[in-house]
């Protein structure tokens, strides 16, 4: 038996097949959307189309953009000697928040997982190896993520830049700032201790 | 300094601007959307205007319908001597889920709130007593929420119902106080209809 009309029950279903959105959040974002002005829901809609025909992947970085070349590569206070390889367009927005890098980017878009069928191929590593031929990159600066396969394909990579006269690094491992010592587990605190550093 | 595209940010701000939905929340919806294949994209944009345009209110009970009457006043086997009155449109839904309760509802849309200057007049309330005026109604169960404001407007409606010969009662206190009524689980809901009181 339906309860609410078929077009609502329809805007329900949509916010429930997002990832995390339960049937209760998905009945309460489709009544909140029912509730907009004409225009807000308008805008809501037309949000969603122009995201998946506008957005497509920088030519250079590989980062998500509107544009043939990102604002991030289009700067040109942005240092183009350095690169920061990514897995994912978040983790630049991760590393932004933190107004201390003014490098530039690459985007591997997904991490080598045998697992999940994912090679090489199917990351935006010809085009970092492209962007590292062309010259004037002095530092490759792996911020994948710390986990098994990040870590697996930042050392993949790295091997692959061996040829080019480049400086290849890895993000710091160590204790994150503002947690708790006794919450981190051991082999970050290992790690944290072979990183340790002597007070200037 | 833009991150991402500018379209990805609006898609970002829209889901944002949806209650609860946090940033970082917000920018996993955005890119789970922007994963999408074009139709399912376009579907869930079109379900969004589609509930906009379709979804009125039902010239009899008042709850959200795309029909002029919606499916549970035009169902002959729903009990019409019955009414039960709930403030919104989500308490039917609740309601429902119990498959114990055959008779029809009234949807207030709102409850009596000077805080929020909502009055009487703002509720579907005149919508009521009409149908209760036309005769054939013998029990009008009050199911608004069982806090403050329900309970003042539930007990305004019984004063408001005296003059006519119907039975008026109240959801019995099965549902747990200062909660909200489309939260509560089935067996409480049902408990609640069961030991309904009449109001004295």
């Amino acid at each position: 038996m339906r309860v609410f009309s078929a077009s609502l029950e329809r805007l329900i279903e949509q916010f429930e097949s997002l990832p995390g959105i339960g049937h209760k959040t998905a009945q309460r974002l489709a009544f909140y959307v029912l509730d907009l002005p004409e225009e807000a829901a308008r805008a809501f809609a037309d949000a969603i189309m122009d995201a998946k025909h506008s957005v497509r992947q920088c030519s250079i970085c590989c980062n998500l953009s509107d544009s043939m070349v990102c604002p991030i590569c289009d700067n040109p206070d942005r240092d183009a000697s350095t690169i920061c390889v990514v897995s994912d367009p978040r983790d630049v927005a991760a590393l932004e928040r933190t107004h201390e890098y003014h490098g530039r980017y690459h985007v591997l878009h997904g991490v080598i997982s045998p697992m999940n069928h994912v090679g090489p191929d199917d990351l935006r590593i010809k085009e970092l190896l492209a962007r590292i031929a062309e010259g004037g990159v002095q530092e490759v600066i792996m911020a994948t993520d710390p986990n098994t396969e990040g870590e697996a394909t930042a050392m993949y990579l790295s091997r692959l830049l061996r040829p080019f006269s480049v400086k290849v690094t890895r993000l710091a491992y160590g204790v994150p700032v503002g947690g708790h010592l006794e919450y981190a587990d051991e082999i970050t605190l290992l790690r944290a201790l072979d990183g340790r550093r002597e007070y200037s």
